[in-house]
C-alpha cells in the first residue's frame, strides 16, 4: 500500500483550494484522512464557519467507513434512510452523507486515505476534492 | 472585527424581550452567543419550560455552524434530511434546526455571534432575536 | 416555596459582577441555575475566557446534586476522591466539585436554585456568589 | 481584535515542524485553533501515531477554555486534580492538561486562538509552538 504522507496530503490541499478559487467558490475548509480515518492535514480558509473541520471530516469518514465516496452515501438517502441512520449512530455520530467525501486510491485500487471538503455546493466541494487528489497523482473514487 | 461585548448582548434580549412583550408572545428564553458558539448571556422568563437553554442554543449554535441564520437549516430539512441528521451528530447534538436562530453581523459583514430565541412559534422567536439585534445597533441574518 | 424568578435572578447577577469591580476581581461569569438545575440566566463578563459558562454551571450543579454547596464537594475531595469521580460520572459529566457553587434558600430554608460563579479564584469567586444571593433578600449556603 | 488567519496558522505549523526538526525530535502533530476553539489548520508528521489531532487539540482546548496555557492546567493537577477532572467532564472530554497548548495573543495580548503540539516531551512540543507563535509575529503564552 501507498502511504497518503503529510507532503502529499498538503499537495492535495494546496490543489483543491486554488480550484476553488479558479472557480470563484466560497471560502473551503479540506481535510485529509488516513486510511484508518484520521487526520492528516486540515485547512480552513478565512471566512468560512465554525463547524467546517466536522463537516469536512464526517463526509471523508462517511466515504472510508463503507468504501464509497460519499455520493454514494447521499444516493442512499433516497431508498434507504434508516441505513444512513444506523450508520451515522454505530459510527458514534461521525458522518454527513452528502457528496464531497472524496476516497483515495492508489495505482492497486487500494484505499490509502479520503478527502473531505465543505463550503460551497456538494458538487463543487466534490469537484474540487477530485481536483486535489489527481494533482497529487493518485485516483480519486468520489462514490 | 466588532467584539460583541456584555453590554450589547444585554441590550440584544432587553429588545427581545420588550418584543415579546408587544406582541403578547408566550414566555421566552434568549442566549447570544459568541462567534465561536460559547454563551455571553442568557435569560429564561418565568414560565419558560425546562430544557430552554439548550433550545435557544442550539438554534444560534445551528446558525453559526454553517454561517447561515437556523431558517436555510429548516429549509434543508425538506430537501436533504440527511444532511441535517449528520450535521447534528457532527456537532455533537448541539443543533435545533428552526427558526429562530439569528446571525449576528457587525458593518464589515463579519459573523460576530448569534441569537437564538425559543418559547412562541419559531417565526415570532425570530422577530424578536431581529428586533433585538437591530437594536443593539448590529445587523440580523435569519437565513 | 418561593419561585426563583428571572428579575431576582438578574438582581443576584448584576450585585455579584459589581462586588467583583468592588474586589478588583478578574472577568467573571456569573450563572443562577432553578432548583431543576435548569439555566435561568446567565452573564460572562468581557475579557473571560471560552467555557466559563461550563464552569459556572458545574459548580451550582453539583451544590444542587448533593444539597449542599460546592465548598462541602471540594472537601470530599481529600477524602473520598472516588466518591467525586462517581458523582461526576452519574450526573453526565456536569459537576465541577470547586468553591464557588452556593445554593440559594428561601426564608423555609427550601432550595430554590444555585449560583455558580468562575474568573477569579475559587474563594473570590464564592463570595460574589453570596452578596450576590443575600442581595436579592435570599440565603446562601456555600458549603 | 487580530485576525488569526490561515495563512499566519500555516506560518505557525511551518515554523513550529522546522524547530522540532532543528531540535531532532519525534514526528509531530500541530494544530491551530481559532479563539473559540475551531480547527484552523493542522498537520500530523508521517510517523506520528493515531491519535495525535485529538491529543494536540485537547491541549489547545483546555488553554482556550480556562484562558491559561496548558502548563497551568497542568500544574492544576499536582493540587487540585478534582477541578481537572470537572473541568474535562463539563468539556465533554475535549481537555488534555499537559504543557504544549499555547495561547496565542495579539499586541493588545487579546487571545486570538491557541496552538497544540504533541508528539516528543511536553516541554519540547510547547518549545516548538512557541517557536512557531513568534515566528508568525504573535505573542505565546505557555501557562
Amino acid at each position: 500500500m501507498t502511504d497518503l504522507t503529510l507532503a502529499k496530503s498538503l499537495k492535495i490541499i494546496t490543489a483543491a483550494l486554488a480550484k476553488g478559487k479558479e472557480l470563484d467558490l466560497k471560502p473551503l475548509s479540506v481535510v485529509v484522512l488516513d486510511a484508518g480515518g484520521h487526520p492528516k492535514a486540515f485547512q480552513r480558509q478565512d471566512g468560512a464557519s465554525m463547524m467546517r473541520f466536522e463537516i469536512a471530516s464526517g463526509k471523508a469518514y462517511g466515504a472510508l467507513a463503507v468504501g464509497a465516496g460519499s455520493r454514494w452515501l447521499n444516493a442512499q438517502a433516497e431508498t434507504r434512510p434508516h441505513f444512513l441512520e444506523g450508520l451515522s449512530a454505530v459510527s458514534g455520530g461521525k458522518i454527513v452523507a452528502v457528496p464531497g467525501g472524496v476516497l483515495v486510491r492508489d495505482r492497486k485500487s487500494a484505499i490509502i486515505g479520503a478527502v473531505g471538503i465543505t463550503g460551497d455546493s456538494s458538487d463543487n466541494d466534490e469537484i474540487c476534492a477530485i481536483t486535489g487528489i489527481e494533482a497529487a497523482g493518485l485516483t480519486a473514487d468520489g462514490g
